[in-house]
């Protein structure tokens, strides 16, 4: 192909893994006497959330475990209409198994982090982004920066960064 | 009469449209174990709605199905006097039917909107705006962009920029 | 005297009103289905009503009827130790009567408001404020604007605004 | 030991006290009807508090007596994994006796504040921060000020400035 000079054929993202707490919301968690449990999420993260799907990229939502009951994940899960999984200390782990059931390769997977425990995925996934407000650590790991802060439409952001990279690799093909 | 090229007389808008969602409140949606459903508004855009009421603008809010049960909008329209509508995946459909309802042309009409459902009814009202922090494409589409953000006043000062148009109109008559 | 040429004594504030919404809040109002009524204060504005009511300042706090329940506004008046008085649509009306009740001439008594109805009481008190955030028909009839917004400080930084003055009054007797 | 011109050996925090409400929260205190009490925290904090105490730093949480219930401060202290004690008002009296109790000196101890009552903590403490958003007397009285805002990542700040001094000092013995 011509003017074609042994660049990788830019890939198109399939798979996007999003950690929940500080990404699609603003990170803030709530301790009450009765116990009641909440998150707050914007309206135009979930509406990206939406873009993303019809467009055919699979959004896979990570909560930690001791940031969300089951009863809240499965409303998110509801919700969002996403698979919600609950990661441990150092996400990796998990989703390095999770991508290869799926049988993708890491430049095909989008990863948005917040914190120290997505460093390793924010480096190898093939698109990755923090929020404006993330911690410096998120922040030197991921190759994208948001200009918005989590929960207030860092998720949109990003995913209309996505399928602006995807519009543009189909232009090239 | 004198001074008037041809010009269009400016028109006095008499129905106001508003998608209540990223608009009237921040976005942000909640989701509790408990089930509870609740709203956040400022006071000063519900004081905008009684001073647009008062100058006999009728005030229409618009609410998507998801976003709000049957309950929560009868307790909004009670506490806000205004009807409560209840749109789908595009705001348009609805809206053109209750515009043509009224009787009413869309040079007479003003839409607040705040994402991609409501983009063609930005484009197509007399009077149109978005929150300082909608996305691109509702930004791109609305004839006002407001300063305040969404929650935070964005209704109030649409309201106010209305009346201000209103107080021009009737000067020219 | 000497020094002193016709200018009216300073006086020193015994009375303060203060609008909660917006002044004391940040003017959210919630919307719910299961009927929860609630109101969040910052500790710093907390810590401002005591400081004035230790240095001798009366705080009287201001709620509209249809923003505040009884049970709220008594659980307010004893988290703040001031006393919570309803007022309607035109705040003057009852602060005059309240004023005079206590025998007190508007240049002794402060007040904080934000919208429409306060405008008149920002206009005849002695000292009056508005938040950074509030319509511009309060900031334009307020003596003093806060660089801090409702519910975000206002409230605490116009106490030490009063105090300071309190103190440049009783060097000059 | 070269270079070494008599300034004191740097030291290493083995203890922090931080005040919850303004430090770890955003200061914001919920009256409701039902008596619904909570508090909002952020998840960079918590996981800055982990970090501490990975590192050998124990983490006290001060709260003032009415601005939590024992139930809330139970659960706050079962979440963070931290003692949770009650002050009154002025932290001084409280701070000093349980430093000594574990038979520190003010050197090794770090302290967060937010208002008046933590003056004195702020001044006497080896190392001593407050929000970017505190009231002047706090910020005056500290050795550095955060660039984030309480509830938003202040925590974090300092955790991660502690860490950094503490590094240093290591390469220094």
């Amino acid at each position: 192909r011509f003017g074609y000079f042994g660049r990788d054929k830019p890939e198109v993202v399939r798979l996007m893994f999003c950690h929940v707490f500080g990404c699609l919301t603003d990170g803030q968690t709530i301790l009450s006497v009765s116990g009641e449990e909440m998150v707050h999420m914007n309206t135009r993260d979930i509406t990206g959330i939406r873009i993303l799907q019809r467009e055919g990229v699979e959004v896979v939502l990570l909560v930690s475990n001791e940031d969300m009951s089951k009863t809240l994940s499965d409303k998110l899960a509801k919700r969002t209409g996403c698979e919600v999984k609950h990661v441990g200390e150092e996400t990796l782990n998990e989703v390095q198994k999770w991508k290869e059931e799926k049988g993708l390769d890491w430049k095909v997977v989008a990863f948005m982090g917040f914190d120290e425990p997505d460093v390793e995925c924010l480096k190898l996934a093939g698109l990755s982004a923090a929020p404006q407000d993330a911690p410096t650590v998120a922040i030197n790991a991921a190759k994208y920066t948001c200009h918005a802060c989590g929960g207030h439409g860092a998720f949109r952001e990003f995913a209309e960064h996505i399928l602006l990279l995807k519009k543009k690799a189909k232009c090239q093909m």
